[in-house]
């Protein structure tokens, strides 16, 4: 039980680091939802704790959304998200394709977005007051000293700008077996993801994702006229192997395109054995996997979860990231490490005139050359995980009771369970006459299955308008129960 | 015949004067090939000017490839290039619809026109030189002090900027019933095309469009799983209208995609009265014009020749142009007036992520609104003119006798028709191999009528280097003929 205590002092934070191990815990599954957890006095005798600290510990867990006390009985696990997985435990049951039927309700999401007057829990952007803004002032001033010649008259080239390509190989990827020549750059990862479906697949090919998934990405798949085959993905361990690899043995599937690290919108996180053995069964059966890792940096853990790329031998997984969800939404910076489809994606590019902006490139290498992008990023992480809490705690104290938070264990959405007759579209519209934006779970898949969830981020830092906000909602929610 | 000669006085210019005049008749058909012109004498008495004048205008005439002298006889209209109709007057004889077999080709052109070590008259951009560095230093250097947070941190709108689209419709578009609301910003010209074919247009359709055109424009209609149906276009006036308009009684086109303003590669110029009656014939059927007027700004004239959407009562023109080729390549600032399809480009921006950068846009929109894009404008018109009488003047020099020049009327590349056995792609091979681009004919048809010819770009200022390359491809001609 030695893990459960610390070396360090400041007292005042145990409570914190204790209620973090029983987190971890709970969401692992060692103790199962409904399970009693043990009593003030055990541990108090096991970790040599004060009750005091032990107590504000079974707080903190509540505030988290955690657990729940019962009178003279103790603290219990609360009954978390489950995997919508009841209908879909055999492959025989995967979704079938089927066509977007949501695509009008998606655009008139995407406008509300735009919208400044109201409220937004609906983005996926993170707030201006965190990004380094007078860091890049000063790398575009020196841009407009030095470069200026170059970027103004050179078309570009489709794999995009060398200093940028070295930057990432050098201070993003850790994988060192990946260097400037491998990576693309792109417009946004959208159009990484974009070329990377047209490498691998053409019309009318099955596409293996996850389910629930960001709506845009099961847009992308239909406008390429190809199919999108949800698999049923775990709220905290992602997409579920065994489903997909019966999946595998019943279709053709041309390819899998997955988020494993802070899956969208689930905020789930694929641990390593499940990441090595995806890679190892779609390697197997060479099938490409297209890697959606945008928001791996956003993690609330010690250190950055590993890729899909990172335990690729063969050259299938074609990695895909950018810059607008850790450094500049306004920015143009996506790149793609496409393996052994790089030739292809040249091509595609070329035809379909897909060139990045030689000014934004510039901008972002010249801001990584800078240094500054790793202290960024941790000052970044920091704020996300307070801002997580934040809106965490305040779903708990203004929703009603049987409402279920999915602990996100990085990037920046909270994925909500609402009771199972409240339809989330409801929350949405009623929500937008509040002016209020949320994003409600039926977009998410074209199942009928997230009905009753809806998305919140928490992009920005709390303020007494968020919380009345949240406040605003709980009491809608209320009047739909 | 008063407007042969001039109010101005500065007679050393008289000769270049009566020349332009000339020419325009020459162009304009009124002098036949083959046809006598007025002797020396003749004009010496109905114009008053010196016999010298006369002479120096003929010679240059003759350097500009539209006249030739013969002994004893005087001068006479050069052979110019002739429409390829001969096989293609009836709408039954237009081409079919066909796959590209040009695809390797093109794409092998392009990545030689990325290569340094080239000299380079194959490529279509403007010389740095050229372009206003210092004046977008300075505008970069405001925006890095007054607009960066907006830039950084604002994931921009799928219509654009919207300074950027306020300057377009003051500055560039005369056509003053088109408004900031009516123009939505794209990446590049082909990221508007590639919008608007996919607005007005679905797979398997037929798009018309000039026979010869730029083979990017051919791609991207075989990417998007339309078929390109080539009508035979005149080498001064642009697309047939006979011919088109007896394709359209005979089959269904979806929509017809056209360069009015210095055809790519032809140079062509599309008369008003054409003009005119293109909008009207397309009109009457309803069928959409996606007009690329990219070059547009780039005349040698004395006016801006009028766009096709400026006739346009109906919103079926679909108007694209661009910032790259008039005043920065190296920046991502194309365009679309779009008419009656807004709606659905926007919708279209919002599925495929057609976001350009808020960077470009802005940088873009400064520099518009310093002013200083029209006196840039008239500065680079001046010297394309002046480049595409020295390439003309080289090509009339170097290349072997029965060589054929299209004067165009603005823009930036030269047509040349080579003797009907030698092959373009044969001499594109031999160019690379001395480090010369050049573009072969058979990249701008699917059909076999262009093989004889070649496309060089005069778009940097004339050197000795320049003018040595146009010598050894005139040694490669002199080999092959």
């Amino acid at each position: 039980m030695s893990n459960w205590s610390s070396k360090e002092t400041k007292s005042q934070f145990q409570y914190i680091r204790l209620a973090d191990t029983l987190e971890k815990r709970i969401l692992k599954g060692e103790y199962k939802i409904g399970e009693k957890l043990p009593s003030l006095r055990k541990l108090h005798n096991q970790l040599g704790l004060s009750k005091t600290t032990i107590f504000y510990t079974y707080i903190e867990l509540e505030k988290r959304g955690l657990v729940e006390s019962r009178p003279r009985s103790g603290y219990f696990v609360k009954a978390l998200i489950s995997p919508r997985f009841s209908r879909l435990s055999s492959a025989g049951n995967a979704l079938a394709p089927q066509k977007s039927a949501n695509l009008n309700l998606s655009n008139s999401i995407v406008d509300a977005l735009s919208n400044p007057e109201l409220l937004h829990f609906g983005g996926i952007t993170i707030s201006p007051t965190l990004l380094p803004l007078n860091a890049f002032s000063r790398s575009l001033k020196s841009i407009s000293s030095n470069h200026i010649d170059h970027i103004i008259s050179t078309p570009g080239k489709p794999e995009g700008n060398l200093e940028l390509r070295q930057q990432i190989a050098k201070r993003i990827l850790e994988d060192d077996r990946i260097e400037a020549d491998d990576i693309i750059i792109t417009n946004r990862c959208m159009e990484a993801l974009n070329l990377c479906l047209r490498a691998v697949a053409k019309r009318g090919d099955t596409i293996a994702v996850e389910s629930p998934v960001f709506f845009e990405s099961l847009s992308l798949i239909e406008n390429l006229g190809m199919q999108a085959l949800e698999i049923p993905t775990h709220p905290q361990t992602g997409i579920d192997l065994d489903n997909l690899e019966a999946v595998l043995s019943q279709r053709a599937v041309q390819a899998c395109m997955v988020i494993p690290n802070f899956q969208n919108p689930l905020g789930a996180l694929m641990p390593v054995s499940n990441k090595k053995r995806l890679v190892e069964m779609l390697g197997e059966r060479r099938i490409p996997i297209i890697e959606n890792d945008i928001s791996g940096d956003l993690y609330f853990g010690e250190t950055r979860p590993p890729t899909l790329k990172s335990f690729d031998t063969k050259g299938l997984v074609l990695y895909c990231s950018s810059f607008s969800k850790t450094l500049a939404p306004g920015l143009r910076g996506g790149w793609t490490v496409p393996g052994k489809f790089r030739e292809s994606i040249i091509e595609l590019k070329v035809n379909l005139s897909f060139y990045p902006s030689n000014l934004d490139q510039m901008l972002i290498a010249e801001f990584l050359e800078s240094g500054s992008y790793d202290r960024h990023l941790k000052r970044l992480r920091n704020a996300l995980k307070q801002q997580m809490e934040n809106l965490n705690s305040a779903v708990v104290r203004h929703f009603p009771r049987e409402t279920k938070i999915n602990r996100p264990q990085g990037g920046m959405v909270l994925w909500i369970e609402l009771k199972p007759t409240i339809d989330g579209l409801e929350i949405y519209q009623a929500a937008l006459r509040e002016k209020i934006s949320i994003i409600p779970g039926c977009v998410f898949s074209h199942s009928q299955k997230f009905q009753n969830f809806i998305r919140l981020n928490y992009g920005d830092p709390w303020t007494e308008k968020l919380e009345q906000g949240i406040s605003t909602l709980g009491t809608i929610l209320a009047q739909f129960t």
